[in-house]
Parts: C-alpha cells; sequence; structure tokens
C-alpha cells in the first residue's frame, strides 16, 4: 500500500492535547459567563440543506461553501444537496422559526462550534475556524442590546483579556449621516464601506475613496470638516439633529450609553460601520487596545431571523472573535510558562515488573480515589524504570510511585517528586498523606 | 420569496437548550474521568481529504461517507475531494503517523465529537452523531488492555449508569477455537459472523447459519456439543489448549481478568467476536443488564494504526457507546423530574419600566457578583409584570426581582419565590442574603 499522506486537509488544523485542554478551558468560561447571564446553549448539525444556505452570504460568500456531494445513485450526478455549515446566524434563523412557539420570548441563546467556509488558507486563517455567538431573538427592547454588551465584555474578562474598549453607533445613525451631507441613498453602501477605513486610511485616505466612488465634493468637504473638527463627535451629533432617522440613531446610542454606563467602558464611535450589510440599529464594537484588532463584535438585526417565516423578528447579538482570542491567550500562557510540558496527570504509577501490574493498577485506582488525576505505565517493551521517568517528564507528571518487589512484601511505597528528585519510602497507609505533601511543595 | 423548509437536513438533530446542557453535562463527566486516567484529549478536523478515508471501512461503509465537492472552477467537474470524518479511529491513525516522535509513547487520547455517515435515518439512527474513543497506541502491554477497561468503566459509573457487566475474549482465543473445530482458515470470518449472534438466535440458530456457510457437520456438532455442555466455559478452555493460538488468547484474557479483579465486573465470554475484523487480541463489551443493550465496546488493533506509515503500531482502546447512554440518561432523567422546567438562570430582574431597566442591569450584575445566575428582562413590548413572570416560568427561574419606582425611591428590593409565592420587600443592602434564603428553601 502507498503511504497516504498523514497531514491533516489544507486549511485545518489537528488539536494536540496542550491545546484542546487550553481551548476546552476557553469555552468552559464562556459557557459559564453565558449562563450566568441568562443565556442558553443551543447546538445545530453541522450540515443543512443546501437551499437553507445558498443566497445568505452574498455571491462571494456563496463560492466559499462546502458543498456535499448526493449520495448513493445520485452521486454520479455530481450535484450536492447539503452544505456545511458558514456561520452560526442562518440556523439560529432556521431554528427560530421551527421551534417558534416551544422556545422562550425573548429567546437568548448562545453558540460555539466550528464552522467552515472554503477561503483560501494562510497565517492564522483556516476553513475549519470556531465561531462563539450570543444572541437574544424576539425583542425590540435595548435592553437587549445593552445586556450584550455586559455578556460580551464579561466573557472577555473572565477569560483575563484586559484593556478593551467598546465602540458603538447605531446603523439608523449612520444613515442620517450620509443623509444629511446629501449622498443619495443608492450610494449609502459605498459611502459606509469607505467610512468604515477612517481607522485604517485616515481623513485624507476616505475622501479619496468617497470621491472615486462618485461622491459629490461638498459632500466629501462637509464630513472631512466633521471628522477634523475639534470635538468631532459634538460636530457630528449637531449634523444627526438635522435627520429624523440620524436623530432616532443618536437617542438609540444614547439610551445604550446609559443603560450600560459604569459597567462596560464603551463610547460613541460615529463612523463604525461593520462591515455586514444585514445590521438595522446598534452595532459595537470591541477593540484590545495592545492589539489595535477587534476581538468581539456584533449589533442589532432585525430583518434577519424572519428569513424562514413571514414578518420580521426583532435580534440583537455579538459575537466573540474566538481564534484570535485563544492566540491571545495562547501567547499569554506561552509567556507565563515557557516550556511547559503538556498537563498529563499529577501521578504516575510506574510497573517494575509484569507481576507488579495488577498491583499498580490497584495503587492508581486508591490515588484515583483520593481527588488525583493518575495512570498506570501502560507502556509495553522492557519495563525499565529510567524510561518511565522520562515518560512521566513528558507527560508533566509530578510524583511517580515506585513499589517493586521489595516495596510489595514489606506493605510500603516509593513516591518521587520528579521536579526536585526528592524520594521517600513509606508504609502504603500514609501514602495519600505523603503525595498530598509532595504535590503541594 | 418563498419559505424555505425549516427543518434540519434529514438524519440530523437541533439540540435545543435543556438537551444541550444535559449532553454538556455528559460529555464534562466522561473528560474528567478520562483526565483522571490520565488520557489526554485530542482534535481533529471534521473533515479529512478523501484518500484518507476511503478503503478504509470496507465497501459498504464507503458508500456511507459524506464526500464534498470540490470548489472554484472545479466544482463543475462533480469531483468531491474532501470528506467528512466517519469514525474517530482513522483520524487518529493519521495523527499518530504525522506527529509521531512529538508524542509521548505510549500516547493515551481520548475525543469525544461527532462523526458522520449517510445511513438511512431511523428510530435512534442518526447521519450526525457523538463517538466517545479512548485508545492507547504504541502499547504492546495487556496493562494497557486492562488500563481501558478500568477507565471505561469507572466513565459509566461516573455518568450514573448502573447494573452493566463486562464480557471479554481474545481474537486469538477465537482463532483457536475456530480451528480447533477444524474450521478451514478462509471460513474464520463467516463462522464467526454466526457465533457472534448467539446470544440473539441461540445454538440452534448457530448451527444453522453455519452449516449454510457451508461448515461441516462434524465442526457444527463439536461446537454445539461445547455450548451446550454443563460448563461451557470449562469445555472451551479445555479445547483451547489444544491449539497454539488459543491457548495464547486463553493465557491473554487470563491476564486482563487477572490485573483488573476486583475493580470491574469482567466475565470471559467464549464466543463474543465483536463485529470490526480488525481486532488482534482482547476484545471487550460492556452490556447494560437492564436494556440487555452493549452500551461500550473495545479491543487490540495492533495492525489498524500502521496504514500510514511502515511497520505496525500496537493500539488498543475503547469506545462508548455515546447516543445510547445519552438515552439512557435522558430516561433516567425524565423519570426523576418529569415535566422540569429547562435550567434558565436561577433569578430574572424584572423591568417595571423604562426608567428602571439601568437599574435592572445594575441589579443583574449585582446578583451576579454574589455567584448566582441572572438576568435583566430584555424582552420588548410593553413591560408587564404577568408576562414577565410567565418567561420567569418558562425558563425555570426561581426567584423574581421586582423593582418599580416606588421600591427605587425607597432603595428597597422585592423578591418573590416562583414556586411558593412568596414575596418579601427589604432594603437593598438585604438583597444577597434574602435571595440566598429563598433559593436555599
Amino acid at each position: 500500500m502507498a503511504t497516504i499522506d498523514a497531514n491533516p486537509a489544507s486549511g485545518t488544523r489537528d488539536l494536540l492535547p496542550a491545546e484542546v485542554a487550553r481551548r476546552e478551558r476557553a469555552f468552559s468560561t464562556i459557557r459559564r459567563t453565558f449562563d450566568a447571564h441568562g443565556f442558553a446553549p443551543l447546538d445545530t448539525p453541522a450540515f443543512e440543506r443546501l437551499e437553507v444556505l445558498t443566497g445568505k452570504y452574498g455571491e462571494e460568500g456563496d463560492q466559499l461553501i462546502f458543498k456535499i456531494l448526493r449520495r448513493g445513485d445520485h452521486a454520479a450526478s455530481g450535484d450536492a444537496d447539503l452544505a456545511l455549515r458558514y456561520d452560526l446566524t442562518v440556523p439560529l434563523a432556521r431554528v427560530a422559526a421551527r421551534y417558534g412557539s416551544q422556545l422562550p420570548t425573548p429567546f437568548k441563546r448562545y453558540q460555539i462550534a466550528p464552522v467552515w467556509r472554503a477561503d483560501r488558507p494562510g497565517k492564522g486563517r483556516y476553513r475549519e475556524f470556531f465561531q462563539c455567538d450570543v444572541d437574544t431573538i424576539g425583542s425590540d427592547s435595548l435592553t437587549a442590546d445593552a445586556a450584550t454588551l455586559v455578556a460580551v465584555t464579561d466573557a472577555l474578562e473572565a477569560l483575563g483579556l484586559e484593556g478593551f474598549r467598546v465602540q458603538l453607533n447605531s446603523r439608523k445613525a449612520l444613515r442620517g449621516l450620509v443623509e444629511s451631507y446629501g449622498i443619495p441613498e443608492q450610494l449609502e453602501s459605498e459611502a459606509l464601506t469607505a467610512l468604515d477605513k477612517l481607522d485604517k486610511i485616515g481623513i485624507d485616505g476616505v475622501a479619496g475613496e468617497l470621491t472615486e466612488r462618485g461622491i459629490t465634493t461638498a459632500a466629501v468637504e462637509a464630513l472631512g470638516a466633521d471628522l477634523d473638527a475639534a470635538d468631532p463627535e459634538a460636530a457630528v451629533r449637531d449634523r444627526l439633529t438635522r435627520s429624523e432617522v440620524g436623530q432616532a440613531g443618536l437617542t438609540e446610542v444614547d439610551r445604550v450609553l446609559a443603560l450600560v454606563d459604569g459597567v462596560v467602558p464603551v463610547a460613541y464611535a460615529p463612523v463604525l460601520a461593520r462591515g455586514l450589510s444585514y445590521y438595522t440599529g446598534p452595532v459595537f464594537e470591541v477593540v484590545h487596545d495592545g492589539l489595535d484588532a477587534t476581538i468581539a463584535a456584533g449589533g442589532r438585526y432585525d430583518g434577519l431571523i424572519g428569513m424562514f417565516q413571514s414578518g420580521d423578528v426583532p435580534a440583537t447579538g455579538g459575537s466573540l472573535g474566538l481564534e484570535r482570542i485563544l492566540l491571545l491567550l495562547e501567547q499569554a500562557e506561552a509567556a507565563a510558562a515557557a516550556g511547559a510540558a503538556e498537563e498529563g496527570p499529577q501521578v504516575l504509577v510506574t510497573v517494575m515488573d509484569e507481576d507488579g501490574a495488577g498491583d499498580a493498577l490497584a495503587v492508581a485506582a486508591r490515588v484515583r480515589a483520593a481527588g488525583l488525576t493518575v495512570e498506570p505505565y501502560s507502556g509495553g517493551g522492557r519495563l525499565k524504570l529510567a524510561k518511565q521517568l522520562k515518560y512521566a517528564d513528558r507527560r508533566g507528571v509530578r510524583v511517580a510511585i515506585i513499589r517493586g518487589g521489595d516495596e510489595r512484601a514489606a506493605a510500603t511505597v516509593t513516591c518521587k517528586a520528579l521536579a526536585t528528585g526528592e524520594q521517600r519510602t513509606v508504609p502504603l497507609e500514609h501514602l495519600e498523606a505523603t503525595l498530598a505533601e509532595l504535590l503541594e511543595a
């Protein structure tokens, strides 16, 4: 048999134990936080019928959907009937339509799960990656938007992330702004795309893009003047009062600001647009100061959930940038404990001879009953102590138990602390106390 | 837009909050148990390159693999290049080959993850279902087989399952048995398939099948006599001593029995075959007494892991029948708490008027700081108390906090225990103590 390439498929990763443990810890912290905020976990299948996904992510997004070939007699057709989920929002919309009356209103759910996109793989860009969404379906109250902000920032804090701030805007305020500059409605999304880059390309860059996109010089100059003013927020606020939708947006922003005042570090960000076109009300971004990168974002999207049912269903939510956050946590952990071994069991019971294997299993059971993590050495070949201690070291084991024929005959046990080399031979009945002391040291 | 069918794809399930919570509890118990036994978590991608999976599961299995269509310009070809994982063993074999020297030897890993099979969906049979595997790679020691048995049965006990027993056999003993009846080697797997049905179809049924499959009357009669003997185990043991491989199998069985003696309820099961053809040594099944169904199984498979590298790699492991176990736990839970509400947050802070929403968020933060799960009511529409209490009831909330304008002015708070209707108005600084009392009641 020719050898098969043993790498994972392009754009996917094998997660080895230390990484799985780190991710599982983070997921568990996030779950605990969202549970504490009254959100409930939801899980949906990895694949959906193709028609559920197509047409929801724009032409470009549609190209990136992994499609599943039909099976049996239909396989030869080359047609697909299923597809891997592309995000967690469309499945949520389907669930809201399917189980509507069985769900409480509002329905507050979170989901931490992988999604799949056939993007070109690159550094930090995977074809399989986890998303973490928290949403409130069926409420038009801004209390829900505020509660999302509190839950999301609490989760970031619980993960140990520090130094972030929240930028808040409203799509209504943005629409008012565009309107008040006299930019025609059909150019609104072009204008927002340019404005969203302000942080990256500066006022002159934005002005250049706007002009390129066919927006009048007058509008571009008015915008430039506002953003260049001594107090840009005051200038924009003043302008928004002249537009009905702009004023509604401002009221929305101020309401959310007031609701989370003193709880979340949040500020009004007049030109924050958030790329996605489906937002209808407040939108936010959580920016990590050190990285100057977005680590969470979200907003209100009252039109989206209705895609599987008649009538709009109000909805608001947020998403943690989970892969980026996991990378931050990994870096922090690597800095804190460079070269740390895998977190294996605390104790290894060595096996000195075949006759001692049953005894090793029994000792392991006893140690486990004392609440410790422990394994009997299960390797094959010659039962050399040096090999077993090397294995223990590799696994990050802290104490090795050694019990050869002499110790078994004398009803004693030897415990060896691997970091210090300290070794104690004690009566078997002192095993638990001795382990506790050595593990505490 | 025509309404899209909101059901999940055929053979898949949406898991609503109460079910996700139950599953997550079970997964977490299993993880804790395997961690305590020194096994480490591994995670692999949902899809693999097609060539990694094809040819590993027999012709029938190959038909059930979900294949993923090529993308971009290649999509029109109708060809597949990727496929959803079909089990957790083949990906493990790939990982062992890919990261060999980076992994400790033996490599003890567990994985709890969904797999996908295009089986015809049916009652209790899904196209997406979870598997839970625990394996030791790189050890030929029977200590590893015994440690698997202890870990698997500990996990079942930790899950609260009671009344199970382990049946143990060895593929070597089975081969010896077949040999000693004079059944030719090329009919061995036919014979084992028939023998494996003994529990279901009885001795006469097995004898009939064997004859049908071309096995001689002499062999069938000898087998029938052994199984019908006063002490069938003694008869089989006696026969096995006449075959070299049979004796080796018996020695293997007796060694594992001795190693787990007094720890695991295990017995030698002379005709237990376990369907899969790749087993090479000890095999076991955990049978739930009440159900008379297999809830876990496994064995040694020294030839399988080598499929991605040259040379055999010894391996042994077990698998929990996770979906069946989850069903058992669900039934037990349903019997214990018929009609129980979803486990929502413990406390709901109601919102009596728009002015009180900020206060409700602040009170919720305070309650959360006391270690309780809590949400501010985030629904829209008219803020009627009755509607909010109904929502609280639906979510399984135990105490509702009511704080209208009067209470806010007087710096008091009202706590209402939903089960009893008991309601207390206390100074705000007594909130935590009052909640503790009401929740304890």
